[in-house]
């Protein structure tokens, strides 16, 4: 797996490709210059030594296996939660379609506008397939880091109306927005050690390093494949840290047109506006 | 998707093929005769006219998109749980690994053998793309019904373990076992009129009738598909009657080598021996 920031964009003609961004990323790369890559997560990817230029940026990869998610993994957001931390990571799940692209609009179905919320959240994208691997060995299955924003509709999620289950408020097609590019385990020596920061028009709501996390990305990746496959290509979204809507008072949900950008050190942005289909 | 009861097997010399089985099935259908099925959920599936035999049955679909179980969802197993209905389907899933055959073996995971329990469940498959489908026309999204198991580890479903979240004690290797064949809506009239019975070794420890369910089948695919795309080839569990070991006094618990049937009237039986790993 030969890249150093692996990004999916369509260029001037049309054509959609893998590309290898050689300098850190900021805005929304547009014009950007990247080498070309062949291949895909089943295969690996190769350099060509061919350059273009990105028009569109996608959202890294195609299509992922499953989104799995982490919740209450800050002890500043459980704090927040007013939530016991359990003695294992809390997992949830989003499906393949509610992948998006970094910069892509986030359509909003009538009955979700309602308690509408981010999450930003470091991204972790696993290389080769993973069953009971040692926490020691983890991080050995990490393609690499992105960015992510677990959209998530709070009506479906409280417990009177989702009988305490995190997955259907999450599930909605395009609620998991990451990007802009999957950065090398070898540009991150300390996935334990980066400054995360989500903004809502441009007004910090989170910001946190992930230090404060409860359960490290390698101790994540050891429990979630106790006895269960990880395939190559699942995206694993960490937790969030304290800051979320929710819990601001007054409430800071998200209004129709709002725009939510979450920022990690060293990986890139992310910036997604909401946008409410008609009721 | 022309068929009666799909069916999915190897044949004497190796080869594994769909097949389209012409009377209800019993036992594990070793040496039952079909016709050979051409095709799959993504083009459709066609007769052959050939026919062939079973040497071994496999699970109908060879994988999924994705497993999604709803929870919660029978009358008399809320009331043993002393838990009350929320007003929509209770939601979680499995993913795709968790899929097993009708009569295979499950091994299971030293970490899991503690308060393994079994779940048997109407189980659903999705036959084409369906979002923000009308309960009126839900039904006409699906492919056929089949017989499920949601297997369970308790050990790591209890709140104290999960936080709550009920996709981690579900989701081992091999937790979805279904079966015997995809049965045609054309022959089931009516979903919320079937007998289910779960068996441990032989004795009866769930039976009930589909009509004690809370939310219908057809209910719970308008629910999942608002703002969500369900793939074809999803399967959904619909819920587990009362019964299960969690609530037995003592404990119904399963334990190395117990064998557990479910079983649904005009559909057919699985059969699976849980097989405890060596610790």
């Amino acid at each position: 797996m030969s890249f150093q920031r692996l990004v999916r964009f369509v260029n001037a003609q049309g054509a959609t490709a893998f590309g290898d961004l050689k300098s850190e990323p900021s805005g929304d790369l547009t014009g950007a210059e990247v080498e070309v890559l062949e291949g895909d997560i089943e295969n690996g990817f190769r350099g060509t030594g061919r350059t273009d230029k990105i028009t569109k940026l996608l959202s890294p990869l195609p299509k992922v296996p499953l989104v799995i998610c982490i919740g209450l993994n800050y002890q500043k957001h459980a704090t927040e939660a007013n939530l016991r931390v359990p003695p294992y990571p809390v997992v949830f799940t989003k499906p393949a379609d509610a992948l998006t692209g970094p910069f892509d609009d986030v359509s909003i179905h009538p009955d979700a506008q309602g308690m509408l919320d981010y999450e930003g959240e470091l991204t972790v994208v696993i290389g080769r397939d993973a069953k009971n691997v040692a926490e020691a060995d983890a991080l050995s299955y990490v393609l690499g880091y992105t960015v992510g924003n677990d959209v998530s509709a709070r009506n479906f999620q409280l417990p009177d109306t989702s009988g305490g289950q995190f997955c259907y408020a999450k599930s909605f097609d395009g609620f998991a927005p990451v990007g802009p590019c999957i950065v090398s385990p070898s540009l991150v020596p300390d996935p334990q050690k980066l400054r995360l920061e989500t903004r809502v028009n441009g007004g910090v709501r989170q910001t946190t390093g992930t230090d404060d996390m409860i359960f490290s990305v390698a101790k994540i990746i050891a429990h979630l494949s106790r006895g269960t496959t990880l395939r190559k290509g699942t995206i694993i979204q960490t937790g969030t840290p304290s800051g979320v809507g929710l819990f601001m008072e007054p409430k800071g949900f998200l209004q129709n047109g709002d725009v939510v950008e979450v920022s990690i050190e060293g990986i890139g942005q992310i910036r997604n506006k909401m946008v409410f289909e008609e009721c």
